[in-house]
């Protein structure tokens, strides 16, 4: 893979044009799998960070200017690094590479599952909300599985028959999909699964150690915990070994706490 | 102010233990306004960026260590910064500074609206998302002014109100507040409206320039544009003269979007 710094307009064909971004960057397996299956429904163009941006949530780069590469990737496809968020890479895609609104954002594949909560953590998820910000059919994709080295083949079907449908019959405007795909071979797999989000979330656990000056410092960690036992959930579909879709929204107004403060608080 | 480098353990008082945060850093003008005013109504402890991090969103940092500083604050104010985003502050606040979940955490004053879509990418707002993520009644301040030397004043006595109503009677778990206070003298303020979040977004325009090696880099830059007519949104009662109360939630499922797909898409 050789850097340029020449932007090149992309060419228009007959196929729709597909974004495919993520926040594990632009070389990581799970994004090359991505690209590569979305040729067989699209023109695909790649605008992805040029470094592991995992936890970013729907950041964007504000103090900062903004790189973008272009780079010579696999099969051919036109793709670029940019030096920001995932978010950032959407803005960018947009405005500077594609000069338009690609027909489709796919985001991923994320190595590590977003479902439930950890959906405002990632930047996978906040790239694919950036797209829909923008009016784009968008669905961000995980699989339930961490490592560099994951098998991304085993969900990939998945991924292309809810792209063509997204293509096809887009969902509500304001809304996209996330998806997550168990860490299962392809037989195991026991279909799709439309779900809630889980009312799970992560209990923090630092890891504290001293520096070799003697002085404090902190790590990150912590418990997944779901107390939610729905049937009806992401985390659910998928330890029943279903490929999770979870509607998502960005208007976060919480009308039931309308209504309650409404009834409950004096407000002058 | 200074720094210290060990942490104190909070000490117990009667009064409710009100946690104070941002993103536009611990010693920002708006920060300052806030926890001095929150000491009318509770025990106050902040713990706040290190330096500026609007638009971090939801970030959290998990490929870094974190610090986490003692510093002198003014009124003899318990005060921490940390490196790390806002949410990390909150992380840390509770599992390390306080040991207890907070009765209270107010984020903010944000300099700048947060209302809107401005929701997903404020760290001041997220920040006050991961208290109410970890069960804490929660509410983030915002002032239409991104000056730093706005005038904090004006608007002050309704978040001490809001606060003290949030202490009595807290919003539905999984809720919390988005509340945004015009850029207005006390006496043109007209009072508070129960908001939805309206449907605006940003438009972006990059700002291209060459840096000295002749090479292209982007800053991001652009337009608010809202074409919500709705006069139930926050963005119609701060253009009014009011301040805006939005209740936000981060179930993110678009529970209209489970219905479209189950009516319109093949599913196996």
């Amino acid at each position: 893979m050789k850097s340029k710094s020449k932007i090149v307009k992309t060419t228009a064909t007959d196929k729709p044009l597909i974004l495919v971004t993520n926040d594990d960057g632009v070389m990581a397996p799970g994004i090359r799998a991505l690209a590569k299956a979305m040729c067989a429904i699209g023109q695909v163009v790649i605008v992805a960070p040029d470094k592991g941006q995992s936890g970013m949530g729907h950041a964007i780069t504000i103090n900062q200017p903004l790189r973008l590469t272009k780079v010579e990737y696999e099969d051919g496809l036109e793709a670029y690094q940019c030096s920001g968020t995932p978010v950032d890479c959407v803005k960018l895609a947009v405005d500077i590479v594609l000069h338009r609104k690609p027909d489709l954002c796919v985001s991923g594949i994320n190595h590590g599952s977003n479902a439930s909560i950890n959906v405002i953590y990632s930047g996978t998820m906040s790239a694919a909300v950036e797209a829909a910000l923008e009016g784009i059919p968008s669905i961000g994709f995980s699989l339930c599985d961490y490592r560099y080295d994951a098998n991304f083949e085993h969900g990939i079907s998945y991924c292309v028959s809810l792209a063509q449908m997204m293509l096809d019959n887009p969902v509500p405007e304001g809304t996209l999909l996330n998806v997550n795909i168990p860490s299962l071979p392809k037989d195991k797999i026991k279909g799709i699964k439309i779900c809630r989000q889980a009312n799970a979330k992560w209990v923090e656990e630092f890891d504290k150690r001293k520096d070799p000056r003697g002085v404090q410092y902190y790590w990150l960690t912590g418990r997944f915990v779901n107390k939610d036992k729905g049937q009806d959930t992401d985390e659910w579909a998928l330890k029943e070994g279903y490929v999770s879709v979870t509607p998502v929204q960005y208007d976060l107004t919480a009308h039931h706490a309308i209504s309650f403060i409404n009834q409950n608080w004096k407000i002058s």
